[in-house]
């Protein structure tokens, strides 16, 4: 059967226009690749009068709501019991779920006192399923009701994703005799549009499996989605449209369902043995940060040096003062010199060299706002890339630390490092 | 008099989940500064039955009814005629409008032919107000009819921004006289449920001006809120209630509208003509990225070194390897070590060190995952703080950069910097 969902979004903050509201888009995409039909979201404040009436209008028109927000301990908390109140359910304590909360507020915490208005976290509608929160302290949980499944999930978007994932997409999977299979193509160095004019007529003829084109950060994704009864059927039709996808694409494709480009160099370099070092400049440390949000990279990444200061560079990557002042310090000479300093600096296989101004002011000389050269040096050989990315210093450090990654694939994986 | 207004949103890309709904924030925030009650916002789809259905249950509860999207030449926008049938007006042509899109096409745009379909957006609801769109083509509208102000503005943001505040608001303006305004006071080091518990009476209590607390990734937020005339009598009306909630809160309290810690850290550093250089272990990079986020950082921020590899805290720190071995390297004297080494190597006034375990593995001796040690040396003192933060490497890492930046904060602003 086919499932309509509607998203209830509960929250004040978002009717002041404090926060935009993420999380709709988040599960609207997710149902959507679950193939649940969503007519409407609906955002409404922390007051239960009028919570209550848009629960009312939604189920009457959905056969699942899913909201999110209004399950902490603060007394504009109040989604769990309106929700109860609209299903004539009763709300009962669940002890596991005090000693659990006990636990996290004695063990996890420091120096967090419970407050008793955290108990709120443990009382729920009668005989729903609870979802545990991994990433904070209000658990989620799910009910079915006079024909309508619902679902409810934190406020804070990185709960709040956390628990779609590992809770609410299973719990809404169950529901269906279909199931949703899909591949992601990860694509760095060709932009959203050429990606889909490379692959418009498969985009506007295919019906199962469906190709979607998305932009992300600078990168661009394709989603292959096929939806049938069986693992090994949705293998069978996406296989070949896989290939078709990937040829049409080339070697701007540095991975398939993996989690990002960062993952990409810390597995290659894992895989090979190697080591990396880098010293950042505009990037500021972006390019290690990204490196060790990957679990494992301390095997391969030996660590970085954040040369804010020309001084910092002189002295630590061991660049000579000359070179800064002849080519300027945002210049290909200095950032091969960085790329190699940082190598020998810290020991390390291969070494990445940052500069550039991220803005928004210049530095005084000739060199646009948005420039930045981006270094690769190992034993055998040394590039640089010189990038012009405009006055977005939040997008210039992102890109630039992107780029620096994309030459580390390239170069471990015997393409072509500069060229992109 | 004062109003109640909902937003509906039209879009099926908004209920696929392809675009978030960056709109409705934007609108209630300026709804919210005009003092305009926003009780809803509704998104529905491409389909005149649906959009009808949420456009009746918003007449029957609101007396403003702002919509975007649905205002372009293509077959699925049908915003300006559902809503004309649903408050039993005619559609009529606008003569000079179409002259006005016919000069657009043959003057402004390159290439771009007018399709027969681009005449739709020449038609209105009889008797409504047009508002011009200076960023495209599709021109918005605004009626009163039976008792509701209908405002209809384009779905593309860049769109929608210009004419929402060059159109729709100083329509709306002439509907009222009341302003809002607030303060945030921004807090690190206490829970938002101890928070809202040192603040609950005032909370409840107070109705102008209003108290909301908020959590944001591992910090907590205070919004005060006057409705109000003008903005001198907001400002009295607030300052007492700001004076109590800063008294309670106390030394936590790390700034009044402000957009984060470490832009206070940056700042407190530049009036004091301090640098910074920081040494990252677990935290690989992200106390750089951050400080580096802050455009100006260049000025006080000398550089970091991100030490993962225990060589690299031995070679670029100078710490003992006696030192690593005897007290490991996930220790108080570790991240003291790395502090004052960060600040010796760089020539920095102030240093900082950071060792712990992010997780999600351990390192193979009895230090739990989830202990930092986070570490600041001055010429004068040094400070260690022992975090346990569980095991959740993003959270951890955010965390633990976090308290770096609260000691630097207190250290300049001569709190106790180990307690918090």
């Amino acid at each position: 059967m086919t499932h309509t969902a509607e998203i209830i979004c509960v929250g004040t903050e978002l009717l002041l226009g404090n926060v935009v509201n993420t999380n709709a888009s988040e599960i609207s995409e997710a149902l959507s690749e679950l193939g649940i039909n969503v007519y409407y979201h609906t955002v409404a404040g922390d007051n239960p009068g009028r919570l209550r009436a848009a629960i009312d209008i939604a189920a009457a028109r959905a056969d699942i709501i899913i909201t999110t927000g209004g399950l902490g301990p603060t007394c504009d908390d109040l989604t769990k019991q309106t929700l109860a109140d609209a299903f004539d359910l009763k709300m009962v304590m669940h002890e596991d779920q005090a000693e659990h909360l006990k636990k996290y507020y004695f063990g996890n915490l420091h120096n967090a006192a419970m407050t008793s208005n955290n108990l709120r976290q443990t009382v729920f509608p009668e005989g729903c399923t609870i979802f545990p929160n991994e990433c904070g302290t209000a658990p989620g949980c799910a009910f079915f009701a006079r024909g309508v499944h619902v679902l409810m999930l934190p406020g804070p978007p990185r709960e709040m994703r956390d628990m779609l994932k590992k809770q609410a997409v299973p719990y809404l999977l169950s529901l269906s005799d279909y199931g949703i299979h899909s591949h992601v193509i990860h694509v760095f160095g060709m932009g959203e549009s050429l990606m889909e004019d490379k692959l418009h007529d498969l985009m506007e003829t295919m019906t199962n499996p469906t190709l979607a084109p998305y932009a992300k950060e600078g990168e661009a994704l394709t989603r292959i989605t096929a939806r049938t009864h069986s693992p090994e059927e949705a293998e069978a039709l996406m296989a070949p449209v896989m290939e078709e996808v990937l040829k049409r694409l080339g070697n701007v494709v540095y991975g398939v369902d993996i989690p990002d480009l960062e993952s990409v160099c810390v597995k290659l370099l894992s895989e090979k043995e190697l080591t990396l070092a880098c010293a950042e400049s505009c990037t500021g440390g972006m390019l290690s940060k990204r490196i060790t949000d990957v679990p494992g990279a301390s095997k391969v990444f030996l660590g970085g040096i954040t040369a804010y200061a020309a001084a910092v560079k002189e002295k630590l990557l061991d660049i000579p003062p000359e070179l800064i002042s002849s080519e300027g310090v945002v210049s290909r000479d200095v950032a091969l010199a960085m790329a190699a300093g940082a190598r020998k600096a810290l020991g390390a296989d291969l070494g990445i060299g940052i500069t550039g101004l991220a803005g928004p002011d210049g530095d005084g000389s000739e060199v646009p706002v948005g420039t930045v050269y981006v270094a690769l040096s190992s034993a055998d050989a040394s590039y640089c890339r010189k990038l012009k990315l405009g006055n977005n210093r939040v997008r210039t450090r992102t890109i630039a630390s992107s780029h620096a990654l994309d030459m580390i694939r390239r170069s471990l994986t015997g393409l072509p490092v500069e060229a992109i």
